[in-house]
């Protein structure tokens, strides 16, 4: 795990499962801390460590709805509603040496769900267990004749905010708020924008992947417990509409909605305002531009709320202004 | 306003603007009640009376998220999680003698929304105020050479229970615990089935409307201030997946998703199953028969999910049980 | 069936086989019919009368992409592309004294399909057959120990013109040009208003059903054999933008398009247009009308594009000026 | 441009404005050609060439319903309906030193359009020309004071056959024969595997784009006219339900449809059996494979249907047999 500059402070925190947050809003802070502070956070995988071989099935093995068990949250001091809470992540690292996917009836990507519901039977249920290799950097599947090993590429599911309006949401829910967007751009070297709704932000995170597909078809990814480094900082500018990324390659926005061309509008509508800002293009120049230089990677189509990412690629946009003051550059200077 | 069997214990409530609930969970109960018994309940209009002429306009009369007030929760003595709460609608009387309606800005049918998200501005705000004529049991709206007046009908867009999972709705969402449906079935005569997903079910109820038209089109109906009378049962029964609604013509559920179509499935599937269920049928000459007789009004397309009602006229199917033991009978027979 | 004023000119026209027309465009006209003309029309069902009894299944008996045969095209003397097609349905009459449905494999609106498609395998075929009574006026299904009377309530599934930009449609389409729009407001006493798109206009009808429910859930209705008497005009006015119904009661749009949101907003953005045409209300005055006012069928949701119907009823705004120059009154007169 | 083994014959040709195809199906084959023969095909842009300065603006220069031009169709020489077209890309080059994108009324993804209709005007009309630097290989467009320099990445928006069921579609469209799907994916080094419809496939092809973003957000890419240098090949083997596209490095299915997410429903579920033909799995370890290594780019979301391709990578399953025989690999193996 990459390391950080020794004059960061960082705050080691572990969950029981008694201390496991299953809502956005709703639920206690477990910690404060302060901007400038660096978390070490241990996170249980999304079956909170329940699917362990390929018999345990989620229909008898889960206990529904304590799914998706989140790491916090955590209450920023000083963060007011409205805040940009930024969180850069420094690094993930696999916290056991398995991983698990799953079918689960009736959830998924492929199936009909209680919303797109049909009168069909469900798929049958099936448990899927990864082996992590760490030396060669890959998780190993056996599936009969076929074998395969798949580089390790870990990611968190989820990282939200408290919502706005006084709501608690599930932590299966992406929403304006973060949440589980269960989007691969969350990935190391990563910083996070969330605009702050509560006093003290109330963030959590959780839900890591070792891998996902985009679009996470079956509604589930190599799902493991994960141990993640986070810097932690806050802004007293406005924060986002949207959920925003960024990178060292790419500004990025997570629109979260169904149906999915709405998770798409919302978060090309704010990406198109971010790039005007950055390049003092008017609107029009802007949504041309972005019509011309956007990645578009499906995020989810399984979760509450569908989730797209629209990446700006930052080498074609040479002549934009740092995003946030250049947060970014900062909180990255520290990582060793 | 109709009047109840005299053996029938009525309790009114009329909240202070301190006690408006705006969420579904997440509130404290302001009374208890026993099932058998009836509430009178006054209840705000979904602008909290803050639009009282058409120069009230929503970006400065209303302060959001303080909109779609609920009265209640209240708390049910007995209920319990996977009940079915039962709440039967005696009648509906306006508590003013005028409404409002108003455009949003970026809300409603007819207009690009944070979802729905374009570069295009809003469309202009406006408001129209109704008045009411009680005796000719109209309201009426003065557009320059044009007076319209339109039958007073009744209903309420908003009636719930607090959700599963531990999450806390804003008033405004619709979904499995009810909420905010905005479907013109919920007038005067019908009985409400909703699961119950906490100890005492805690449903509050709102958002009149003095009349509605099929979706809501512009995202306010004519909001008005409501008396209701509402004959509250629990049935130690399994509640339903969706919102349930008895009339002495139609078993109706009502589906709330996004996208549009996916809130249709929803109640039809409910619908199958429950039409299944009255009559003996197997799933799919259920799902003919739903297929020829259904009428399926829109409910709502323009709020955080959107809703569909799928009616079944009990007429066309003469040989079906009464449902959940014939309560909407008992009830109704109640009434004066 | 209702006889028209002796004066009008009646054609009539009764297919055989090799004139079924498939498709909407595409095919050379069968006849041509001077506008102010009557036509008395034959369609076979939609499964061309292959369905005859429970043990024929859609697998083995029909012939794909051979369904929903349209009876016509009819070239309209005079007609020009932007004038208005004007249909008025005298009467209905069930042609067969059974009818019939079925479940087809990943087709209808409670399976996965194509399109909204699943790894689910599909829900098992079934056939099921529908007897007319013509006295009582109703077709009557029997289902073990259940027996269904259901009123006949004749319509037609499908009219609609040649398509613009030299498109050909499978009849199973609904959008623009009407089409397989399977709406239960297309019964006797209806005036259809279709914009022309070419010479001729070249319209044809078919898909029959002696009833249907809104949605049309298993994707086929009680379809059956059906005569149609049908008065023909013309109008060198501007088509509208999508198809216009018009009965003595109501001023209906239907909209067709994919999710069933989109088909709603482009009926009731039609529909407001009409409506501030009709009034002289400005653009935001009709919207807010609207919102009160119209009715809102489901039409299908199991089509190529869903269809949705936003109905006006005409009482509520009495101070509207007859549409379209009252044509629906003149041509309503000549039936006896 | 890429060179091809001398022994393959190459046909040119180049349509005069009155060859122009603007329909898949409905137009007389412009040539024949034999499986094996490569075509190097001039394709206007999809603006016919009438933007050629900032101040063409579409509501005056286009002409609609003519954009979108094809060259083609070509007759392929013993293609029956259900084989499968091979299209291999051994090149696209720019045919001219400029390229064009722009705001069409009511058109693109982050405005209303017909279908998502609103009552809101519409963006401003704007014309963009971008100048091709074929030394440096980018794309340049100015804005006042920000210059930008785009990687010219050429691909084709536009391939298809004829459809099936004798419909005719417009240029604009995509769907399951192919047409419009404006995907990234569509570049050189791709073999494309249609299913075939009618006699002689009738494929044609055009809209090249200098380069285009994931979504094609504002409708229009980098428009410009293109060389092509394409094998064409037919299998006698059964043509995929969705367009499949083979490069070195990936399995691609791109679906069609709307909303969104049935688009990319199709095209996951033939992915899922294209993935399970090709390893041995069955079919829930093929959708658990996929569900952890698929890469989703947003093809478009912009036009009649929205199309998203599912990519596999090969690398991840190096078990896989090679596809349709080893198709790809004997056509790039003429390419020098």
């Amino acid at each position: 795990m990459r390391s950080l500059d020794p004059a960061v402070e960082v705050v080691e925190f572990t969950p029981t499962p008694e201390q496991y947050a299953w809502t956005f809003g709703g639920a206690a802070p477990v910690a404060r801390v302060r901007p400038g502070t660096a978390l070490r956070l241990w996170s249980d995988d999304a079956f909170c460590g329940r699917l362990r071989s390929v018999t345990d099935l989620p229909g008898t093995a889960l206990q529904m709805p304590f799914v998706n068990p989140q790491t916090g949250p955590f209450l920023v001091e000083g963060a007011e509603p409205g805040d940009t809470l930024v969180l850069h992540v420094v690094d993930f690292e696999p916290a056991r040496d398995w991983g698990a996917s799953a079918l689960i009836p009736f959830f998924g990507g492929l199936t009909s769900t209680d919303r797109t519901a049909t009168l069909q039977p469900p798929l049958p249920e099936r448990t899927w267990i990864y082996h992590l290799d760490s030396e060669r950097g890959t998780v190993g599947l056996d599936l009969g004749d076929v074998h395969l090993d798949l580089p390790l590429e870990p990611m968190l599911g989820t990282v939200g905010v408290a919502p706005a309006a006084g709501e608690v949401r599930s932590a299966l829910v992406p929403d304006v708020f973060g949440g589980n967007m269960d989007t691969p751009e969350l990935r190391a070297g990563t910083t996070v924008y969330l605009r702050v709704n509560v006093e003290g932000a109330l963030f959590s995170l959780g839900d890591g992947h070792f891998r996902q597909g985009e679009g996470e078809s079956c509604g589930t990814a190599v799902e493991g417990a994960m141990n993640s480094l986070v810097l932690v900082d806050l802004l007293k500018t406005p924060g986002p509409a949207w959920p925003r990324l960024e990178s060292d390659t790419h500004w990025t926005v997570v629109g979260s909605a169904r149906p999915l061309e709405d998770a798409w509008r919302a978060g090309q509508v704010d990406a198109v305002g971010w790039l005007a800002g950055l390049t003092g293009l008017d609107t029009l120049d802007a949504y041309q531009v972005l019509s011309q230089v956007s990645e578009v990677p499906l995020a989810n189509a399984v979760d509450v709320n569908y989730s797209v990412a629209t990446k700006v690629p930052k080498r074609l946009v040479p002549a934009a202004r740092p995003a946030y003051g250049g947060v970014h550059g900062r909180l990255r200077a520290l990582v060793r």
